[in-house]
């Protein structure tokens, strides 16, 4: 056994730490290794969240791509993301940075003013980490506590066939926005602006998540981190359901076309695996009353759009096309080693 | 203003977060961003702690000179030192890890077993954490939770002149084995082995500093991260007073005068400022019976040794040399960045 962490890949690397650190006998953690966010019973009436992202330079970003303030702002939004997909408050941050040298104070100050600014939105505050210097690359690794109500926490597992599944906002704006930055840097067209921003900004749907998990209808939450053909899968292999995704549902940004054609892809694979959009993917109950639906969207001023439906897991994992064809929707996850 | 951090060096940094992220007016947080470690009043009777220590390949460590699991050990020991020095029990912790793609599965897996071994000792447990993929440097970043009962906590900023200092175990051992390791490496004489050991596995003192706090005549703790010139020094700044540590009372590791002689320092050198012991550095009451400190050492298996007392500010930042001259303290600190 002398393989490499790039040959085992990222999950196979999950599923050695928990034979390793094995939990399952814990009463006091109700998630555990494997999940984007840990859950603590601190207390009967609040749980509490906890989870990490570690953010290397030219692994997952570039400095010429962006400001200082916007790198720190979308380090931070990834964690909230991952709160806001369990219906959780964000509260505590900490903060490890490793930094060359030469990196210029103004930039640091960016940063931080970044993160700030996120966490202001919710009232939540970085209170400690750590400071390390580097050879050369900037590594910006950001844990953020949480704190949820047991009794309106969402987790990946508990879709049941026959559910709905709902997106917020567009999907693969982020990945165009990728592809504007790296042809054009810093001088991209005004049209396509919201991409630029979708990328180097997104905004973690919170206040969202929140009332999509308090609403009574929810069965399942994740964020799009990956791509929703890889997220839906996470949810439909935690909960043993399969699901169809309607071509038709996707809500695609305004002028992917146009992305998708410099680039020779289809605006549909920019949509299902194009990632990073950080917009919440849920399914609720097949009952569920439209005004419930439409209440979430105005009070949160999120879009909200049905794209498709739980199955039973023998139905399988399908994407219908716009002229009514099935086809085995393939999750093409996003492994960090891959 | 055009700095580089190299050149703002790491308080000076610290500082610039402070202002960016103001907190002072946050009721829930009782220590934040400055410390080791954050404190927060989550329940009147039990408040959590939080810290994180980020190690990079080739400057906090070197693959060369441990085993995986030594490695994995020490990074989690380092932050069990900081919640040690609290006074506190370590319960979880998330690791977020950057590993380049042809680092070895089974490297990988000893670094958890290795973490996952110091924090069996106190039930804690490893609960999340992050993967991803660096060019070519291991990342380990731990960040590490604990609780304390806040009658029992013990900051840097309460001694009090007159109150007598005291540190666990020896002064100087690990920054010898380092020393050993780069003139030998992994072949070094046997009559070392302490001084290895004590660099490559040091163990945070995570008994001793829960009895120290719980003592009822502890005044102010810190660990030895840096060596004690420069710990000491936290602890005067922040208490607003004055110290004298007498040369004589310095618990050497046997054999240190080889290795001093080896890398043409003195041992006094090594001991006040060599670093990396975590140790703890604690502040005791004037009238402290000598049973307690003789219950804690023996409780816990832990070397007690008094060096030295407390002082008004006035009076200064002192060593009284063996051969009692007095004369300043100076602080060499590990600045990170320096």
């Amino acid at each position: 056994m002398n393989k490499t962490v790039g040959e085992i890949g990222e999950f196979g690397l999950i599923e050695r730490i928990k034979k390793i650190i094995p939990q399952a006998d814990r009463k006091d953690i109700f998630c555990g290794i494997g999940d984007d966010t840990a859950i603590i019973k601190i207390s009967p009436k609040k749980w509490l969240l906890a989870t990490c992202d570690i953010q290397i330079e030219d692994v997952h970003f570039r400095l010429k791509h962006s400001t200082p303030r916007q790198l720190g702002s979308r380090a931070m939004a990834v964690n909230l993301s991952d709160i806001a997909s369990m219906g959780g408050t964000p509260t505590y941050a900490l903060v490890s940075m490793g930094l060359p040298p030469d990196f210029k104070v103004k930039q640091f100050d960016g940063i931080f003013k970044g993160m700030g600014d996120e966490l202001n939105k919710y009232s939540a505050l970085i209170i400690g980490g750590n400071l390390a210097h580097t050879s050369d690359k900037l590594v910006l690794d950001i844990f953020l506590m949480g704190e949820v109500s047991p009794d309106s926490i969402l987790l990946r597992s508990s879709a049941q066939p026959g559910d709905r599944i709902f997106v917020t906002g567009q999907l693969g704006a982020s990945a165009a926005g990728y592809h504007v930055l790296e042809k054009f840097e810093k001088n991209y067209p005004e049209e396509y602006r919201h991409f630029v921003e979708a990328h180097l900004q997104p905004t973690a749907k919170v206040e969202a998540g929140k009332q999509i998990a308090q609403s009574g209808y929810a069965t399942a939450m994740i964020d799009l981190s990956d791509g929703i053909a890889s997220d839906l899968r996470h949810i439909c292999d935690s909960s043993g359901v399969g699901a169809e995704i309607l071509e038709k549902g996707i809500p695609y940004p305004d002028k992917i076309d146009d992305i998708a054609k410099a680039v020779s892809k289809s605006k549909l694979d920019l949509s299902l695996h194009g990632g990073e959009d950080y917009e919440l993917l849920f399914t609720m109950k097949p009952d569920t009353p439209s005004e419930i639906i439409e209440q979430i969207a105005t009070e949160t001023k999120t879009e909200v759009t049905e794209i498709g439906k739980v199955l039973t897991k023998e139905a399988g994992y399908t994407l219908v096309t716009a002229d009514n064809n099935r086809q085995t929707l393939q999750p093409k996850g996003w492994d960090h080693f891959g």
